[in-house]
């Protein structure tokens, strides 16, 4: 194996086979960045040392504070430029080592920011072991409706309050239902994460033409941590029968680099089996999900961050390509910058639960984070830790840290 | 009364009180207007002319080719303009008025185009006579959820398919459910519009905080026409658990000119009584609606137009205001350029329907179009076309047309 001269621990999530895309800021304004190992490659001061020069055009989208116009260039040239990134860390005599002083920052240096605009934001419900759990708990005679085995079912999302990780969330308030047939107006008593992964969008479809299954691929940027935050008592009040709406909409988080399709290729699996069989248009052969460990801490004010659940990606029911190739099915059109999250991802057991919905079966069991301490669902000042990678030999590619803080709800 | 040196018919909808502003081009590229009569001001143009000396930054917003950054401004710089041309047009002596042909264009020579880049989308289901007689079609034993009088209930839609009036919309082909248990794939059996008023929202609003149902039209610029194209079979098939999504987010088109909250002060009417009472949050007096005649007529292929809805905004049951209020009550931000919609329109009348699901009983009646054509749903090649405006005394504002036809299903 070659060795690089900059040395990233093994256990890195931004090793040299990563290489994602972010935006981040110190003294000088946003700007986009990749991460390798502890530190931040800073494009814009690459580019002007002439480290990209197929592509001369290209500065003005490393200037600015979002991704959307790097990830407008294609794939073609993301790509180009985690090549070229990637060669000039093997190369001993390459102008970023050269200038390495100049180029790399240390990313405890820096403020990670929002990497995207999000246009549209799509929350899919692809875990059978989600859907089925999270269906009994809200309908116990009718879990999983006949139309979940037949299509990727999904509701659109709100997009502005796509927050970066590190943004901490106030605990809503809202309509709850009661014995009484009156609503209260409480701050919930049952805040809850969802630990999903979302895909950004890298290319505009178009309106009114569907997005084959097997180009679906194509229209995949990278992939992104997603927390979707969720009000579970007043989301079974409000969501029949339009579907979840402020139980959801106050905020979701987002992990700050954009991990890119290529780097995440090492760790495609076969997806499960799928009877019955889906209609043609979300047809394909191989069908193909990720092994990507995935995980979520909570953090209590205080007290030591523990671990409450660890699963994987590689089970989903519904892939991307089928999602993407659902989405557009009737004609919408997909944009540059949208995301499209996974839905919580559980397995099966008790530990593999990606919400506190499903692990404390609706708070009527009670999750142990060690010393006493237990959650049914989330308390002010608690800090949710979201976490994944995937490992294939000596290759991690990772995701870093989603993190959001509980504050107690807003008085008047 | 004061006569303007230029003449507007009485029926016309863009009345020197209206004024409404749009995004339009001629052999130059597209830019903002507003609407007199059958012409447009060219506010480039007009600025250009020092026609607004009190806002000498707003040259950029004007150029623009959709009016957020216009909007953004607040409602007292689009007032100032509306203002300002307003007196020029009762002034002889106006540049407006010296300047005329260079001016003034006529909407026969333009090309309207979408007004707003669309951040987020929701719709509301605002109106009682719609949300009971959909629901008496799709569940016959529980009509109307026992939340729909607590909360103006809503989901999210899809922002990107929002197109300009004019733009035809493709058949959809997508999924729908067989008494056999296995879903077919067909082009929809059952497209329909949705005739709704859209409140253009006009300021951001902080993450985190919910806006007081008191200061919540503050977040208003104005209205335009919704059609929320709909496929209904498909919609039935999808919509549980997670509500309407390939169903309805493959096209909703807006009319061109948005009207401003000052122009619909007018027609402000008292909304219906609500019992039970909402909670304190949703709670405001007086509740105000506005008193707008609204109407859909479908134009078969070589055919005249028959109008097949007459109805009217003033019977909504959830205001404006209760809706921004609800949005936001978790903490959801709003931002300037958001869309909310009210939710089909309908009254009681059978005439009064605001889509065919309601007025032909899901296809089980038809509605006549005269000359021996009647429609279930719509056909191919029909087109659909909203109206509406307000009246009051000899003061008129409107909305213009709102128009879009169906093509085939694309083959292959």
């Amino acid at each position: 194996m070659l060795q690089s001269w900059l040395p990233v621990p093994p256990d890195s999530d931004f090793s040299i086979y990563n290489l994602p895309f972010g935006i981040f800021s110190d003294e000088r304004p946003a700007r986009a960045g990749v991460a390798i190992g502890e530190w931040v490659v800073d494009l814009t001061a690459a580019y002007a040392l002439n480290l990209f020069p197929h592509y001369p055009e290209a500065g003005g989208a490393f200037r600015k504070p979002v991704l959307n116009d790097l990830i407008g260039l294609g794939r073609e040239f993301s790509e180009y430029v985690r090549k070229t990134i990637q060669d000039a860390l093997f190369d001993h005599d390459s102008v970023l080592h050269q200038y390495a002083g100049h180029l790399l920052i240390r990313q405890k240096d820096v403020q990670m920011h929002m990497p995207l605009k999000v246009g549209n934001y799509t929350d899919f419900y692809s875990s059978e072991e989600h859907a089925f759990s999270v269906g009994q708990i809200f309908r116990p005679d009718n879990p999983l409706f006949p139309n979940w085995k037949q299509m990727p079912v999904a509701y659109h999302g709100r997009a502005s309050s796509i927050v970066a990780s590190g943004t901490p969330v106030y605990r809503p308030q809202g309509q709850v239902g009661q014995a009484s047939g009156n609503p209260a107006f409480v701050a919930t008593r049952a805040l809850d994460y969802e630990l999903e992964l979302a895909f950004v969008i890298g290319k505009d479809s178009t309106f009114g033409r569907p997005v084959p299954v097997g180009e679906a691929e194509d229209y995949i940027f990278g992939m992104l941590l997603f927390n979707d935050w969720s009000a579970r008592d007043i989301q079974r009040w409000e969501y029949q029968p339009l579907g979840p709406f402020t139980s959801k909409n106050f905020a979701s988080g987002i992990s700050p680099w954009i991990v890119t399709w290529e780097a995440l290729h090492p760790f495609r699996v076969p997806a499960p089996a799928q009877l019955p069989r889906p209609l043609p248009y979300l047809s394909i052969e191989p069908r193909l999900n990720f092994d990507l460990s995935l995980s979520v801490g909570i953090k209590p004010e205080n007290g030591s961050e523990y671990e409450v659940c660890q699963t994987n990606a590689q089970h989903l029911y519904w892939t991307a390509a089928q999602q993407i190739a659902h989405h557009t099915i009737t004609g919408c059109n997909l944009q540059t910058g949208d995301l499209l999250a996974t839905g919580t991802i559980s397995g099966r057991g008790i530990s593999q639960k990606g919400c506190l919905l499903e692990a404390t079966l609706n708070g009527r069991q009670s999750v142990k984070l060690g010393d006493g301490v237990e959650r049914r669902f989330l308390e002010d000042n608690d800090e949710v830790v979201m976490r994944g990678f995937g490992q294939k030999e000596k290759i991690r590619v990772g995701f870093g840290e989603l993190r959001g803080k509980v504050l107690p709800a807003i008085q008047g």
